[in-house]
């Protein structure tokens, strides 16, 4: 009897389920539903209030109701039999975290907090915490804290403690009352399984825990804010389990509610990137997946716990058993290209990428900068703005386009090259997201750039695969499924037959053109010129 | 009764006359007439044979046909009688010089020489004589000659002796047949009179022609190419004279021909943008003329004879009798916005500039370098290029041409300070030219970036009313004209009431925004990172 396991991948606006044969890999159906209130950016959702700059919020109802929606199309579509459904597997975006009561309902669902958009879940994107972020960094070196260099130095706004730091002083009477801050990863768990645990995932990249050291100390959180000392007692307080461990079995409303039956095995939470690692069969020392979209996150396997100057993080357990995971990123990739064709090719992606296709490298004469939002890795400075060199009166729309391209991959290139530097090798580079999916004319370019062949993942839904994957090891060999992450992703995981071959002739003149973006990238982004922020002051006093 | 004089403007593609009452400095009438073979810069005229890239030519009858098609249609217009013309004057492009045999017939009028390139007018952008340019800076550096110094440290490949160089090595048999190279200008008053002699302006700034040591040294031309030594004597054989003086007067056959009566005084000829000063009533020491359109040129009045680095020349009473005559230069201005306006605002002109003029100072938090087409002044560097800076995913195309348009205005303000820092003062700022009379919105942000008034010339036609100036001062007063140039352009010049005032406000932005040029602009122009000249190089090898 075949059995089948469901991932369902939890996405900036929707989610998505998919059901997959645990014996073959087979993807049976896949169906999504967007979020009803997707991204709260602009207005409360009820008053209709507007909310101050950078906050980007969500409603925690939107995610059951979609998961629910999705799951229940996915079982009509391929008419399985949900007694052969053996598990349950979820990725989410991260940090998005949200303040729960002790019995795990949100604080947002009630009455006297529905008008607070600190009750709410604040999505990865809310961008309203920097100045907690940038508190968080300067205590953070003041005091030598040596969790900071597995962070690359800085910490982002995106995360954990900058948000919650955020809450605490902008609104304390939601800090006040709520009994757990939770990812919203570990929260949607809570509710299939009743169980509340955090995954070592988001633990580990964005709320600066250890598997050795655990959170940072009490006097570290207490330099931040005297509230503070005890937030991790008071407020995180519940065990973490590992990737690939199974979080508990489906309660029984809920499996009434989703179409399935009780007790199926329900996976620890993941991230959408770190899923899909085993989704394309990652599981070598020295393998970068780059899950390429509108920005891009880089994951890589490395047996050595090393300080890598600019990385998002390094976490033991945090991608795969065994290894310890590094993250890598670059805020601004695809996005770059739409801004282009949205303001400059009039919205038409096929005709500009058409003639961008026909220039030769070094033809235009141009370089770019890829920071139209800033740069993550290895510079993390959400300061550094965008740099266009090199043109002259004939200079075509075209060309400006294939420099911007060219630059995001110059960029993935410095992130590999950081990462030999400091003794941490990159041996095979696989890609995953739109771009890799869709784009052949900037995925030969990045083949050309970092002179590396590039698989490309084999779904179109490589993280919901992942976490049908994990799914089907939550539930073990005994009911079906696998005993270790690596069992099920040599069989389940699926990996194009397209690979982009680097062009010689092409990689020695991005070997120049390289050695020119350092030059650079390091003038404006390491102190030479810092014309990029003294630029920005002068807007904002503006 | 009103005595008239006429003044003919050649420009790049056509002729254009005007008609002025020397008595008010009214403009009666103007006409003008597209020469027929406009640049002739792809194909030969007669076989269509392929042009070298570079090449720009003339034909020479173009002038005197255009010049007679505009002077009649002016006397048709105005219905002056001729008998009240008294004066003559021209200005031309420079540097723009042929090949003519003892007699004044041009080469290519010659059935031998109709199918040589090197036999037509080189235009002033025929740029293909780089090469020869850039022997001459090399061998007057390693020589020390002191002339150099004059021009900014290095003589331009349109100027007269880089472009008779070229057709020395290249067509040795026209530079053999040819009794002289003269500048276009100085030929047609030749044909006009029958009377050869050279503009001390032309001879000045384009021919390395000073009025006290002379040309260069027959040791220097010995040292370009043994066949150039006697260069002077052979090809250049001629009196030199003043601006401000009579050439001769009009012969009969000319007259008849132009409808025009034997005998009218015809000023010597003057470059375009030089005959512009008195047009505007320009006659003090420290004041400043851009003659603003495609590229910029900027005219200066001095009283000391200085070194300036970077300009395009100094030359005494090369723009003014009485005054040593400044020239700076930008060889990208309008250009830049019409680059853009064309690739990436659909041509609407109209739209961005009304977009682009709603934004304040700093507001884009952008920075660019203007140049698209090299650097004249102060960096004379053709192989520099253009730079944004500043972009993020928020940023609109009326910000990055708000940006362009900044940036010509930043690279005014470098010419100006960078002869304040040489002693010499810009005490006030004149602007005439298309982008002065027609585009208010560059115009204020020029008064904001140099923080002076701009006052703006009067007059559409502006170097033709100069010429027309110059045409009453070869009449002299005796025939109802005038003695000097500061007589005749105190009654005839003439400036517009609308004057640009800087906005205290924008004017402290501006400071600090030009700051960061300044950085940019010697970071990438003074051997900092000589990347733009790198990527060329990549380029040129593609």
């Amino acid at each position: 009897m075949p059995k089948y396991s469901i991932g369902a991948d939890f996405g900036t606006l929707s989610c998505r389920a998919l059901l997959v044969d645990v014996q073959t890999g087979k993807e049976i159906a896949t169906a999504s539903d967007n979020y009803k209130h997707a991204v709260i950016d602009e207005t409360m959702v009820y008053s209709g209030r507007k909310l101050p700059p950078d906050f980007a919020l969500q409603h925690p109802m939107d995610y059951l109701e979609s998961l629910e929606i999705s799951i229940k199309k996915v079982l009509e579509i391929s008419k399985v039999d949900p007694d052969d459904i053996i598990g349950l597997g979820i990725d989410f975006t991260a940090c998005t975290v949200l303040p729960v009561y002790k019995n795990g309902a949100p604080l947002c669902f009630d009455e006297n907090f529905k008008e607070n958009p600190h009750a709410y879940v604040k999505l990865w994107k809310h961008h309203a915490a920097q100045k907690y972020a940038t508190r968080i960094n300067e205590t953070a070196e003041k005091r030598g804290e040596v969790w900071l260099k597995r962070y690359g130095g800085k910490i982002s706004s995106e995360w954990l403690f900058a948000k919650v730091l955020q809450i605490l002083e902008e609104a304390p009477e939601v800090y006040g009352e709520a009994d757990y801050f939770i990812e919203a990863a570990d929260w949607v768990i809570w509710r299939l399984t009743g169980v509340q645990t955090r995954n070592s995932c988001t633990a580990g990249y964005k709320a600066m825990w250890n598997k050795q050291e655990g959170y940072p100390s009490k006097e570290f959180f207490k330099a931040l804010n005297p509230k503070f000392e005890n937030v991790v007692e008071d407020k995180l307080n519940c065990p973490i389990s590992s990737l690939g461990t199974k979080a508990g079995e489906l309660t029984e409303a809920v499996a009434k509610c989703l179409g399935l039956k009780k007790g199926i095995a329900v996976a620890v939470a993941n991230v959408d990137a770190h899923v899909t690692v085993p989704a394309v069969g990652i599981t070598q020392e020295g393998d970068m997946l780059a899950i390429m979209g509108t920005s891009t996150c880089h994951m890589l396997l490395g047996k050595k716990d090393m300080i890598v100057p600019g990385m998002c993080g390094v976490v033991e357990d945090g991608i795969l058993p065994g290894f310890f995971g590094y993250e890598g990123g670059q805020s601004c990739v695809g996005d770059h290209f739409a801004w282009f064709v949205e303001n400059f090719a009039g919205g038409n992606f096929k005709d500009i990428i058409e003639k961008a296709s026909q220039l030769k490298p070094g033809e235009s004469g141009l370089i770019a900068l890829d920071w139209w939002n800033g740069n993550r890795s290895v510079l993390v400075d959400i300061d550094l703005t965008g740099l266009f060199i090199g043109m002259t009166l004939l200079t075509k729309p075209e060309e400006m386009f294939r420099a911007l391209v060219e630059a995001t991959a110059y960029g993935t290139r410095m992130i590999i090259e950081t990462f030999r530097e400091n003794n941490i090798d990159v041996k095979r580079f696989f890609a995953a997201g739109g771009i890799a999916e869709k784009d052949p004319f900037t995925m030969q370019i990045y083949a050309d750039v970092i002179n590396m062949p590039i698989k490309i993942a084999g779904s179109a839904q490589a993280p919901a695969l992942g976490s049908a994957i994990f799914g089907a090891v939550a539930a073990g060999k005994e009911r079906g499924g696998y005993d270790t992450i690596d069992e099920a992703s040599k069989v389940m995981s699926s990996l194009s037959d397209k690979v982009y071959t680097p062009n010689p002739e092409n990689v020695k003149i991005y070997d120049k053109l390289y050695a020119e973006y350092k030059i650079l990238h390091d003038y404006f982004g390491k102190g030479g010129n810092d014309v990029m922020k003294r630029l920005k002051e002068i807007k904002a006093n503006v």
